[in-house]
């Protein structure tokens, strides 16, 4: 935008483009963050300026498990006491803050950084598979949990991961599907209580 | 954030706080941006934090009237077709683009960076009024127009600057109130019904 009286300066103007460009913000939401900036001190702005440098300078993909990490191989996959005969394969590095969380999980993981999307052209080549053939290879994985969402795209990738690994004698399981603890039956969609039936366990 | 096992890497962490003190951006969606920054191309992400960085050191206030620029004088102030005589006041500089963009006022603008508000503290000294008085005793400005907000601080703040100008012979006005264009009387709110009954007009 030219720098016209009356109009937005074109710092501002091209911070506001760079903020819209973000995932959830919109363009009147990115004009409020840019005039946030204007307004706050230099120190506050330039703080999330280098924040920005920092994680793009700093943080890489672990080597064994392709999780984010500052040091290679990450501390998960330092860490003696995980149990790495069991490798849980996730879509992002923030399912495996989840799962961590959530603190019962003790095992390995795997980041595929996507999931099987043919409508999005995303094929099996675009995920980290090779690199989980790879540690099955190795000999020393015994079960692959897919923790994959879900949806069409993570059942399909799970699909995917089982006949690809499945013949090389590693079990291949997924995450247990039926009604989310403390959900309402009378409120539970369709397909969550047939697989909550199909999935119905002795008591 | 230490950067313990399962954790978030510390550049991460500091990016999702970074984030997380903009306005209207809460913890999930301060977590969800910092991932995307993780994931776009270092170019894209750089040209944010460049962004930033460039506002901060590129835009000033003009010392006319205060609205941000990049040149001082403002282009603005610069432009000898506007009408020097007509000084719009407003709260921020956002309020003179919406104003242009209506495309009607032809005069001055004077930016206060605040409205009065003494519960958070906000008294006279704290918005740009010196210079207003200033460049009312130059002698050129025969009006003052202001379009401070129809709140409870753009109120006070309009009724201060009557107070504090109107004995030097200039004349105060502010926006007229009354129904928006297009609006549905039937849902009207009280107080902009009884605005426009005050100020209803000959036709």
């Amino acid at each position: 935008m030219a720098d016209v009286a009356g109009s937005t300066p074109e710092p501002i103007a091209r911070l506001i483009e760079e903020f819209h460009r973000l995932p959830g913000i919109g363009p009147k939401s990115a004009q409020r963050l840019a005039y946030h900036i204007l307004r706050v001190p230099e120190r506050e702005a330039l703080a999330l300026a280098e924040a920005i440098g920092d994680v793009k300078r700093r943080i890489v993909l672990c080597s064994t498990c392709l999780n984010i990490t500052e040091a290679d191989p990450c501390l998960l996959c330092q860490d003696p006491r995980r149990d790495r005969t069991m490798v849980c394969v996730v879509e992002q590095p923030l399912d495996i803050l989840a799962i961590e969380r959530a603190g019962s999980y003790r095992g390995a993981y795997h980041v595929l950084h996507g999931l099987l999307n043919p409508m999005d052209g995303i094929g099996p080549e675009d995920l980290h598979l090779r690199e989980l053939v790879e540690r099955v290879r190795g000999g020393e994985v015994v079960e692959i949990i897919m923790a994959t969402n879900p949806s069409l795209e993570g059942e399909a990738t799970a699909m995917y991961v089982q006949r690809l690994l499945g013949p090389a004698g590693v079990r291949v399981t997924r995450l247990a599907r039926g009604l989310p603890s403390g959900a309402d039956l009378e409120y539970a969609d369709d397909v969550t209580l047939a697989r909550a039936l199909e999935g119905r366990q002795e008591i």
